[in-house]
């Protein structure tokens, strides 16, 4: 109900009694004031005026589901929202949900993680309100090794995300970085539970940089925000919704028709193909030059003997 | 202490006063007689003469830690053993122990399984001490796509744990169930929770039917137990102890050299190569000819009109 309310006062341009709230609704007056009340509380600054009644003035920036929801144009993502002012890591309390039967397409957003991990484990910095820490829960039927995919379609989902709400001009390395001007704007960490036949479920994890304008200094030369970049501001919960559109899109894609049109559209964005790299696997570090991703995601070099080694995993640096 | 108390037990061929085993471990008679007391209770017959003392008569048929490690040469497997008599899978116990620290090479062990389960979901029947209901956690630094080789080296190393053990000539079908005259004496479940760059723990677990006896009808022409085709009992710590020592031996040939030993080892034990196999994967369903077992563990297949399928997982029927 309170959600109700909310939408009210959005639709209105003008100032909206409480009485007409209340006769809208189907509630009391008294619980009219109690939403509005709430509202506050969270952040929304609404005007109220003893005889003309109600009007929104602000939205908060925060990643409210009814906020998220307003941009949200999908038919599993977001289905879900589980939204938290403070997580430890999103992609851990969305591991938790999935075990507990959370949906397909099931979403966990916070506002803040205090202990966000990117891939092999390094640290994400994810201060309160300034990034999109995010993690989706999906149940493709797939068999394991084909999960690797999945990153390189956030990848280009994230990307095109970025390019249609900033206009900013976003490179993926790969595996699953996004990068502005050589910086990281974006990491992804997808992970899953799988026997050998089939995944039970995928979470994919991702740490958007959108508005911060400074970084400690340990990372300052490496990371970057859309606000950065852009010089300007934007509303989180608009880009959690075009991140989940976009993503809901590539992923069907994926489902239906196979990884090639994903795989053209990943190559679009890269900033490796062509280029001089050294890649630290688990196993062994592999120099030569990136020359396409192949039908199962994995990154082509060509070594400087002339060989083609061909990875499944691995720690990319640009030369 | 109180197996400090069983060791003696066993180390002696006569009766052991309690006035000896109290020397000998530093401990009252008191605390020896508690000790009696509860091996008792677990089954342990002990005969106690009042002039005399203590005498092991007979171990109960139980996978106690203790019977267990009797049969280990193991260095990491077994290091850990949870014992539970009753659990509804080992696997999902294995799990939990896995998220909660357990270390590489912890072993859970269950008298019975309440929801014990197999590849894609089926049911496992798993009666009270007759079988072998145990889940390895491993954490070898592998990526998720080499997790199915771990399958096909758990099979190889349980066929052979059944040869030395009994004598009897297991088969293995593709990936992992282990026959006996083409009925199913073991099955294996290899699960895993993985990020795109590495696997975090792996747990193997298996369903070995040693001692059943009979079957419930929906599953008695298709399933078998040790007992059954020897014809003779079996110690089921014993055989836990073998699995465990040959799994070991496998696992480690299998990350300090790679897989082709394990391969060639595999395929010694395969009923499928070069037979007529109907293969129904996540997409589709391939017949052919089972040709052999790639580099990475697929099954190659020989389609009717001669075009070789790598199948990654599936359920295998022999025709």
């Amino acid at each position: 109900m309170k959600n109700e309310v909310l939408r009210l006062l959005k639709q209105s341009s003008g100032y909206l009694s409480g009485e007409e709230i209340s006769s809208l609704l189907g509630v009391s007056r008294t619980a009219v004031w109690k939403h509005i009340k709430t509202l506050k509380a969270e952040g929304y600054k609404i005007d109220s005026q003893t005889k003309t009644g109600y009007r929104l003035i602000q939205v908060p920036d925060c990643l409210y589901p009814a906020e998220v929801r307003e941009f949200l144009s999908t038919r599993i993502l977001g289905g879900e929202i589980f939204y938290l002012p403070s997580v430890s890591s999103t992609n851990r309390e969305a591991r938790e949900k999935a075990e507990n039967g959370a949906q397909d397409g099931a979403v966990v957003l916070a506002e803040s993680q205090t202990a966000g991990r990117g891939r092999l484990g390094r640290e994400w910095y994810s201060p309160a309100q300034t990034g999109l820490w995010m993690s989706v829960i999906l149940r493709p039927k797939i068999v394991p090794a084909d999960a690797p995919k999945l990153t390189l379609i956030t990848a280009t989902a994230v990307a095109e995300a970025i390019i249609m709400e900033t206009g900013l001009n976003p490179g993926i390395k790969w595996p699953n970085d996004i990068l502005l001007n050589r910086k990281k704007v974006c990491g992804i960490l997808t992970e899953m539970k799988a026997d050998m036949d089939r995944v039970h479920y995928v979470v994919v994890g991702m740490g958007l940089n959108i508005s911060q304008e400074i970084f400690p200094e340990d990372i300052r030369e490496i990371a970057t925000s859309l606000t950065l970049e852009a010089e300007k501001k934007f509303n989180r919960a608009k880009i959690a919704g075009a991140v989940l559109n976009s993503l809901e899109k590539y992923y069907f894609k994926w489902i239906n028709d196979g990884f090639s049109a994903n795989r053209n559209e990943w190559k679009r964005h890269s900033v490796n193909l062509g280029q001089k790299v050294t890649v630290n696997t688990l196993g062994e570090v592999v120099e030569g030059i990136a020359e396409d991703i192949d039908e199962n995601g994995l990154l082509v070099v060509r070594k400087i003997g002339g060989s083609i080694k061909k990875i499944t995993a691995g720690d990319v640096t640009l030369r």
